[in-house]
């Protein structure tokens, strides 16, 4: 469960103007001369000279061999060949020096019993529900093991009823369903994947009275329309389709029936009937091969513009005449979630743990999602050991993490940083975190505090095709990719922006739940990513489609393994905030902008109700609805907000100039001071948190970057402001502002203390 | 061969920020108590009785017959039935009291005698190129008196090549292929229609080397992804295609072999293979079911993402390996044109003509293009005639036209205009176009000299749907359509836009040939317009999906009407030029931009090819071309144009005032005086051409308006300017701009004229 939307593109970049130091090369500087943040000059020297043996260790025939194997059955969580998956991984990292264990969760898993999608009007039609096996493909004929195409945690249900097409299913298609006079209460909707993530669309289906949701693939999004077809391409084949996951996780992801606490043996239980994160109505992915006789015999107006995908029809709405029965039953089961968990020891700060993870489970064969990035980290973890047994040892703790059960919602990774909230909210320095990798451009998210750190090891890992660093590749396709503002501020800085996270993939828990500064990195865009979630992500699509070579993989394996190793060998954790500072003013600019656009266009609608405009403009034959009139948006006090982002970025100035003026003497606090020193750094990003949550989802405490409540993998920054303003909550927004305020001005407090501290005071 | 691609949406809206009267009211006013430009009040009041006794007369039920009888049969012209529809015009015309004949030009027309296409790599298919007969549909199956599927004035050919796919196959889209290293030199194109006139196709392709050209229908633009297809819905079906002249028009309309002389029988000719507007390569147009086999055939790297349309198959680019093999012949037989021209003399100003017309010739039956707008015509000319009949005579001479072989590219209009040359320059007032016409809104294109004249109309006819005026539900479409600057632009006036005039109708040769002032007028927008320049434009289409009711028609024959009647009966001919002002001012505004961006474009361009970042940004596999640098842009000097622009507005303020002072106190000037008054005023827009004509293309003599040279029907305000600058051709942009000035000037110094007649002076 990679966060495939935000795969190789995230829709918004972030941008800050204001670029204090402009410390990355660009090319013709050696890059082995340009400081490392965290580091003196002689720790830096001392330190690359790691990183290069610890390159010269990898191996790209390793990850060959393993995805082969890890990817040779089908193994989601609970699945024997998981299981297999499992222990060797736990071998492997034994045979490498680390201490590993594998760490046991009872999670809820429900696998169908009955999946049957019949249309009873206006003629019959038996949905296939099959992915059928490819030539020259070693893996997609294994049916008796693959789990068949189904949601995860989706309800039982035998429900009959029209259909309406839904386009994505978002809360804005609804509006414009409405606006057409189309009301889905009673009827069975059929959304198209994108948009959202899969699990937004049954919610919000479900939230205006939709008996049942279908999700099909439309071709136009990762079929035909993108290119050649599997086996000819990569892309999705007419009877593909995308499993998946549609709890709630915006609400909380991992375990459905233990929020909060980790899924051991012994941990209280909700009934399943009082699981809030289950669908409340039965969902069902389909094919495009399966959608199309549906899509057919739709009747009712077009579809707008925007709804309409690339099948050979006209998108209609409907509802009906279309009529589908849709029947589906569950296993209820529990199973084993193994997640493999090995441990380097640090020699000088055993508390301090550099965490670095990936999920090994995976919905069919998974060859690209998980085990493209599994691999990777596999390696990174082997050339490290290589690293151990010449006599190095790492300064910080090394916990390297395998993560089972991802793909139903994160509950591996879930279940453990809940079970062990306390250690890691006190031990934890970042988790990096890695899923599905691809041959094209590094991709990276995280926490802005991290941003300088990850930019400066993007600039000292080569790309394998272009032979400069990922770093200034990437800078180049994203500079030749914009314009106008968005050029003008990739043109005024030397390194790149990262993107905020939001959800789906195993970051989630560490950063949101318990504060911890995470990565999340990958590379791709180059590849033809069209098998996401089904059979056909396989071993012989991987090395056609993805990534032949594993070059790219070595990359992620020299991003990862640079960041770790950086991160355990600081003399003083590289952790930024300058960039912070500016990322978050430029937050407080858009919830402000928000709030006003939402003002304007709020007047202006309201206006042309009162003049009776779209009674006027509206075709009479079309039958629309004029839209109902809205409470005017008030004017909202940014000024806390401003004035705690004004404390960040005074605090952030102190801390930067007093950490550059000890790198540059070379003069760093004594080791107890580094000490505590570390302890405040490691610490920074549980001050964004806040214990009671976010409004109706305590889970998520963080308080800068969240899931969409109706996005899911899609982030909310300033979370609690933006969602209330959206949601039209002028009072919550306006608490939200104050709260946020806050929960900011005490991150500030605590960069001075760590200025302070730098100072020597 | 109606402005398709502007109709119902002008692509761009002239938004005159600066409005000086808002003089049209908006709803609840009386509008009967507004004033009429030209008149006083007295003489608004007995014009509107006049209106109301013209309006009284008109019929539904005589549009819906003689849309019956003129689009029984096929009538192009040339064709017995395009015969006989011109002698039933001129005789109806005679019943009602006009002084009519039928004028003759013989005029250059190629029908096909050979027309094959094959593929003959990598499998065989030998395309259908004809349409289907349809049933519920009683002309479709004309098959013997039908023009089979071709495109007019494609030169004979037999070419044999590999396929490229070139999207719209204007000049960007080979920047595009150049980029991807595709190169059409000896191969034949595939052309989608849309995205400019089609002749543009062709033209640009044999540029560019090519040696054939296809251009076909996708679904996306006019076929299932707009809605049902014939006869389920009005969308094109499969097998239908479009038709179409291809003649390079932008170089001049009309007859290929007598520019700018009428083709009589003794004009001279030049021979057939000196005529610079046949195509360069030979041209036909298909189906999408002909157009499928060939796409699915296509290899080479995926289209760009905007250059995919609606069929089931991944858009490539090619060449090859689909091979095709074209074979054209053409019988390059001379027809005779039939213009039908009707006149009524002026009583008191008999040499002030006001014109109207639209064209009769069809490509098929053309139920909707043209006989739609020419029955509204003969309807309005009955109306006015038994007005005539009941005692009535007009001020100034009134002259009713049906133009015949506009099709082909304007024949009949054209060379009528060149014919008369003279006579029209002295005498013509304005001319009033329609053509295609349907259910929907008010779409008005034009001079705008006449855009408050024709605002003041359109208030005072009523939408036959909604009953508020055409001109309130325009208003409203807009302001629903619209955000941001132009949104608050609009709300900024009570009135609306109209749009500039590139080409694509009769008006044509009257505008930017003649410079005489123009309207262009239709409704439509909400009919499903998707048997364009095909078979299935009968009546039975027109009846189901276009305007069943014909009460559009009947708005038309008001609106036209009305402007006919005021033109004819103001005491002073309508112009204003406050508008115009303000519309030349923006777009001074737009090519001074132009050449900004274009600068700042440049800039950014070679900046990249510089710092490598293609290189870098470019997948390897895809084997890229990096773009090769440009010459920098310099700053040209737009002051000339802008002091033109303020002399243009201070002269429109002057008159404004003196025509209101006098109209508020009822104290015309003496009638000699307003008989030298309209002759200056009837060649204002005269004013605005230089005989020497626009740089490569002396035919077009309009300074302000003209068809664009690479966009065919699209316009270019301030064409020599601007296309200067598009072209990069500094120096004559520079030219270009002293040349505008002075003509500018010049209308200001007509203005100033006009306004000292009405002081008095």
């Amino acid at each position: 469960m990679p966060k495939r939307t935000l795969r190789g593109t995230p829709s918004r970049l972030i941008l800050p103007v204001f670029v204090l130091m402009a410390v990355v090369a660009t090319g013709a500087t050696d890059s082995n001369e340009q400081p490392l943040l965290g580091f003196s000059k002689a720790g830096a020297a001392e330190q690359r000279a790691l990183e290069s043996r610890f390159d010269a260790a990898l191996r790209a025939d390793n990850l060959r061999e393993w995805m082969k194997r890890l990817a040779a059955r089908p193994h989601p969580v609970g699945s024997p060949w998981g299981d297999e998956n499992a222990r060797f991984m736990l071998d492997l990292f034994r045979s490498w020096g680390y201490d590993a264990r594998i760490e046991e969760f009872q999670v809820l898993f429900p696998t169908p019993k009955l999946r049957r999608l019949e249309m009873i009007a206006p003629e019959p039609f038996t949905a296939q529900l099959a992915e059928t096996a490819v030539p020259g493909d070693a893996t997609s004929g294994q049916t008796a093991d693959q789990l068949p195409i189904y949601n995860a945690y989706s309800v039982d249900g035998d429900v009959t009823g029209e259909l309406v097409y839904v386009n994505y299913g978002v809360p804005r298609d609804y509006e414009d369903l409405e606006r057409r006079g189309i009301d889905v209460r009673g009827k069975i909707v059929l959304a198209r994947y994108g948009g959202s993530w899969r699990g937004i669309k049954p919610k919000v289906a479900a939230e205006h009275g939709a008996i049942g949701c279908l999700i099909y693939s439309d071709p136009r999004d990762d079929g035909y329309y993108q290119g050649e077809v599997y086996p000819e391409g990569g892309w999705r084949p007419e009877q593909g389709a995308q499993r998946g996951s549609v709890a709630d996780m915006p609400l909380y992801p991992g375990d459905p029936l233990t929020p909060g606490v980790g899924a051991t043996p012994g941990a209280k239980r909700l009934p399943l009937k009082e699981a809030p994160t289950l669908t409340k109505i039965p969902v069902l992915p389909i094919s495009y091969g399966d959608a199309l006789p549906l899509l057919r015999a739709l009747g009712g107006p077009m579809a707008p513009e925007g709804w309409r995908g690339a099948l050979p029809v006209p998108y209609r709405l409907g509802p009906g005449p279309a009529k589908v029965r849709l029947q589906l039953a569950f296993d209820w089961k529990t199973v084993t979630a193994k997640n493999v968990i090995a441990v380097l020891r640090g020699a000088e700060r055993p508390d301090e743990w550099i965490l670095r993870g990936n999920h090994h489970d995976a919905w069919v064969n998974g060859a690209t999602d998980p085990v493209s990035g599994m691999v990777a980290v596999l390696e990174e973890a082997r050339a490290v050991g290589e690293l151990v047994k010449s006599g190095w040892r790492p300064r910080r703790t090394l916990v390297y993490a395998g993560w089972d059960a991802e793909e139903p919602g994160l509950l591996g990774s879930v279940e453990w940083a809940e079970a062990n909230a306390a250690l890691l909210r006190d031990k934890a320095v970042a988790y990096i975190n890695s899923d599905s990798n691809g041959r094209g451009f590094f991709e990276v998210g995280g926490s802005h505090t991290l941003e300088q750190f990850i930019n400066q090891v993007g600039r000292d890992v080569p790309d394998p095709q272009t032979k400069v660093s990922v770093l200034e590749r990437l800078r180049a396709r994203l500079i030749v990719d914009s314009r106008g503002n968005e050029l003008r501020e990739l043109r005024s800085r030397a390194d790149v922006p990262i993107y905020p996270l939001g959800s789906g993939s195993d970051y989630s828990p560490f950063l949101q739940h318990l504060g911890i500064a995470v990565l999340n990195i990958s590379y791709g865009g180059e590849d033809e990513y069209g098998q996401y979630h089904s059979a056909y992500d396989s071993y012989d699509h991987y090395i056609r489609f993805m990534d032949p070579t594993f070059d790219y993989g070595i990359a992620l394996a020299k991003t990862g393994g640079r960041a770790v190793l950086r991160l355990a060998q600081a003399d003083v954790l590289p952790f930024e905030f300058t960039r912070f500072a500016t990322t978050v003013g430029r937050y407080v600019d858009e919830v402000e902008s928000l709030a006003g656009t939402l003002r304007e266009e709020t007047e202006e609608r309201n206006r042309r109700i009162r003049e009776g405009l779209y009674e006027l403009a509206d075709d009479p034959n079309r039958k629309l609805v004029v839209p109902k009139p809205q409470d005017p948006v008030p004017h909202l006090n940014f000024a806390p907000l401003r004035n705690a982002v004004a404390a960040v970025e005074k605090s952030a100035r102190a801390y930067d100039q007093a950490l550059a003026a000890a790198a540059q003497e070379g003069r760093w606090p004594a080791a107890g001071e580094r000490q505590r020193l570390d302890a405040i750094l490691m610490k920074m990003e549980r001050a964004l948190t806040r214990k009671e949550g976010l409004p109706r989802r305590p889970w998520y405490v963080h308080h800068v970057y969240a899931p969409g409540f109706y996005t899911g993998y899609g982030v909310k920054t300033l979370p609690g402001v933006r969602e209330a303003i959206e949601q039209r909550q002028w009072k919550e927004a306006e608490e939200q502002v104050a709260i946020t305020a806050r929960v900011l001005e005490g991150f500030a407090k605590e960069v001075e203390r760590a200025a302070a501290l730098l100072r020597g005071e």
